[in-house]
C-alpha cells in the first residue's frame, strides 16, 4: 500500500469540506462534508448492529424521506454517538439542519454519519459549528483531505477512483477503518461518489453485491461496528451509454474492492494477511461458514502472525465451524500446493517448503470439501501484539 | 489459584501411573494411565469439532463396545493423535492394546485420549512403550503426577477432590487446558473418579449438565479444541445411600466447576477475567448469544485487558450477537453498579468508578434486556499480547 498522498481529483456535482471540531484529537480535522450542487441519487449499505448508533438511525429516515435524493453527507470522527440515547438523536438532527441551513436544503437531504468511542456523547453545539465551517470550505479537490478527516485507528487515508474505459465518466471513493470489521456485516466507512447518471435504485442494484464481495469479505478481528455505512452517489452531471451501462457498476465494485483491500492492509497491528477460499462443502453457506470460522480464529491468526504452518489449526477451526463433513474428502492447500489430503499431511509437503509458503504477505489457502456445490471466499489479517496494545489504549 | 503441589490422596480401585514417551518436551513425564482393578462405570462427553481426533474416534467406539465399563483410560501430551488418518487410528488401537495386554482385559476396555499439535503423527512404538511403562507404574496416590503430566500451555496441574458430607464416597478430578476453550463444546481433558457405586447411565445424567454449567461456560479464546473429552468413572468401592443419592450429582458438580475455574484462571496470557451474566432477552439461547458475542470479542477482551472501561465495546458486541433488541431497555451494570440505562450511559456513572471496578481480578458485567424470559452466564479471559506470543510459538 503506498503512503503517498491520495490523487482523487473532482467530480463535477460534489464538493467536499472540512472541519476541526475537537471530536478526535485537538488541532486536527475531524469533520467533512461532501455537498451536492443537485439533489443527487444515493444507495446506501448499513451496519447489520442490532446497536446501530443515532446518526445509522436517522441516515435511514432521511434517505428514505428524501427518495435518495441527498444534498449533503456529513461525517464527523473521534466519538460514534451511539449508545448516546434521545441526546444523541437530537444532536444527529441538529448537525443535520445546519448543514441544510448552510446550502439551503431540507435537512432530510442530509444524511449524518459518525465514528469513533461509543457512548461518549457530541457537543451538538460544536457539532454544528463544525459543519457550517465544513460547508463554507468545501471545495472540488477536497477528497484527500476528507479521507484524512474521517481516520479513527487508521494509520493512513484511503482512496480510489476510476475513468470509464470510454472516458464517460469518473468515480471517486474514500473509506475509513481498521479494526471492527467482520465479514458477516457491512463494514467501516465509505464514501463514494461518481458523475455518471443513475437513479437510487440503480445504485442499490450496483452497491450491494459491490458490498458483499468486497467490504463483507474482509475481517479483522471478527466484530462489527454499531456505525457501518457505505454511500454511493451519482450526480448525474457525466454521461453513460447503452454500450457502457455496465461499466458504471463494475467500477463501482473496482472502487469498493480497492477500499476493501485498504482496510484490510491497514487492519490495526496487521503485519501479515490471509485469503481462504472454500469450496465443496454442500452449499455457499457451508462454505462461508466454514471460511469464517478460519478467519475469525484467534490461533489462526496467532499463527499467521507468527510465520508459523502450524496447519492442525486449520483443521481444528473447520471442524468448529458446525458443517458435517468427512474428513478423509477434506483438503488443504497452501499457496498453491498441496497440505493436507486422505485425512492427513501430505508426505512430500515438508515443513521447511510450508515455512516458505507462510514467509510472504498474503498467504493463499485453499480448503476443499470434495462436494461439487458451495463456494466462498475472504481475506483477513493475523493477530498481532500491536492489535492488542492498539485496542487497549484506544481512548488514550 | 494456588501454586502449591496438589493434594489429591487417593480414591479406592484406581492406580494411576505416568511415563516419559517423548511427545512433549524430553525427559518430563507426558504420558498418563488411569487403571482400574474392576470394570468401572463411565461416562463422557466428547468434542464437537467436527475434526475430532483419532483417539476420539476410538474412546467412542470402545466405550459404547464396552457398555461403559472401563478398565483404562491412558493419555498421551505432546501430540494430538489428529488429522493423521488411517495410520493414526492405528496407532491409538494400538495403544489400547498394549495397555489391555498389560492390565489383562480386553482393548475395549481401554479408552485413549491425546492433546497437543495437530497433524503430527505419534510413534506408535514409543505410545505402547509408554504405555507398559505406565501400568508398570500405577499406584494409588498417583493423581499429581498424571496431572502434570497431560498439560500443554498449561502453567500449573489442576486437580479438585471432594468427600461426600457422610463421609461415605470420596471423588478426584483433574484436568488441563489453557487454549482453544469455547463455552458452546466440551471443554479440554478432564478425568474424574469416585469410589461412588453408580451406573455409566446415571454417570451420564449426572455428567451432563455438570459439564453445560461449567467446561461449557468458560471461554479463552473461543476455539474448540479437536480432542476435547470429560471422563467420569465411579468403582463402586464406597458406598451411598438414598439419603445421600443427590451429593454424588453436587459433589461431581463441585469438581467440574473447580477444574473449570482453575482452567479459566490459567487461560493463555491471563491477565484478568470477567463473569457475564444476561437476562431478559426473550430467551436463554438469546442470553447464550450475547454472552458469547461478548465473551468472544477481541475488542471488548483487550478492553478487560487494558483495564480500561471503554464501555462501548459491551454495546457493539450485544449489538452483533444477531437478537432483536430495544435500545433503550438494555441495561448494563459493571461490578453491581447500574452503568448504561434508557439508551446512553448513566449520568452518575463515572469515569473514575469505571476504572476502579474495572481494576479487580474478575470483572462482573450484567446485562438485561428488559424481557422477563431468558438467563445465561459464562466467564472469560482477556486477551493480552502474551496470549499472542504463546500462539505464536507453541510448537518451537
Amino acid at each position: 500500500m503506498s503512503q503517498s498522498p491520495l490523487q482523487l481529483g473532482s467530480i463535477t456535482g460534489v464538493r467536499v469540506g472540512c472541519a476541526a471540531g475537537g471530536f478526535a484529537a485537538a488541532g486536527r480535522d475531524d469533520f467533512a462534508m461532501f455537498a451536492f450542487a443537485n439533489p443527487t441519487a444515493s444507495a446506501a449499505v448499513f451496519t447489520t448492529n442490532q446497536f446501530c448508533a443515532a446518526p445509522v438511525i436517522v441516515a435511514k429516515e432521511h434517505l428514505h424521506k428524501s427518495a435518495g435524493l441527498s444534498r449533503a453527507w456529513i461525517i464527523n470522527s473521534g466519538k460514534a454517538n451511539c449508545g448516546t440515547g434521545a441526546a444523541g438523536e437530537a444532536t444527529a438532527r441538529a448537525s443535520c439542519a445546519a448543514a441544510a441551513a448552510a446550502l439551503g436544503c431540507k435537512p432530510e437531504q442530509v444524511l449524518p454519519f459518525s465514528t469513533g468511542v461509543v457512548m461518549e456523547t457530541i457537543d451538538s453545539a460544536k457539532l454544528c459549528r463544525a459543519t457550517k465551517q465544513a460547508a463554507a470550505a468545501a471545495q472540488p479537490e477536497g477528497w484527500p483531505d476528507a479521507a484524512a478527516a474521517i481516520m479513527t485507528t487508521d494509520t493512513r487515508p484511503k482512496g480510489a477512483c476510476a475513468t470509464s474505459p470510454c472516458g464517460r465518466f469518473k468515480i471517486n471513493g474514500i473509506a475509513k477503518g481498521a479494526g471492527m470489521i467482520h465479514p458477516r456485516m457491512a463494514t467501516m466507512l465509505a464514501f463514494i461518489a461518481t458523475d455518471a447518471p443513475a437513479s437510487p435504485g440503480q445504485l442499490a442494484e450496483m452497491l450491494q453485491p459491490a458490498v458483499a464481495t468486497t467490504f463483507n469479505q474482509i475481517s479483522v478481528d471478527g466484530d462489527t461496528s454499531t456505525n457501518d455505512a457505505v454511500m454511493l452517489g451519482a450526480t448525474g452531471a457525466g454521461s453513460l451509454t447503452d454500450a457502457d451501462a455496465g461499466s458504471l457498476a463494475d467500477a463501482v465494485h473496482g472502487v469498493c474492492a480497492a477500499l476493501a483491500g485498504a482496510i484490510l492492509a491497514d487492519g490495526e497491528g496487521c503485519t501479515r494477511t490471509a485469503a481462504v477460499s472454500v469450496a465443496g462443502f454442500g452449499s455457499d453457506d457451508n462454505c462461508r461458514l466454514i471460511a469464517e470460522a478460519v478467519a475469525c480464529s484467534p490461533l489462526v491468526k496467532t499463527m499467521l502472525n507468527a510465520g508459523d504452518p502450524n496447519l492442525g489449526r486449520l483443521l481444528m477451526a473447520i471442524g468448529k465451524a458446525g458443517v458435517t463433513l468427512q474428513q478423509e474428502a477434506v483438503t488443504i492447500s497452501i499457496g498453491g500446493q498441496l497440505a493436507f489430503a486422505n485425512g492427513q499431511r501430505v508426505a512430500d509437503f515438508s515443513e521447511q517448503q510450508a515455512r516458505e509458503l507462510f514467509a510472504v504477505e498474503n498467504v493463499a489457502i485453499d480448503i476443499t470439501g470434495g462436494g461439487d456445490e458451495g463456494n466462498y471466499c475472504c481475506r483477513f489479517t493475523d493477530l498481532s501484539a500491536e492489535y492488542v496494545r492498539i485496542n487497549g489504549q484506544y481512548r488514550s
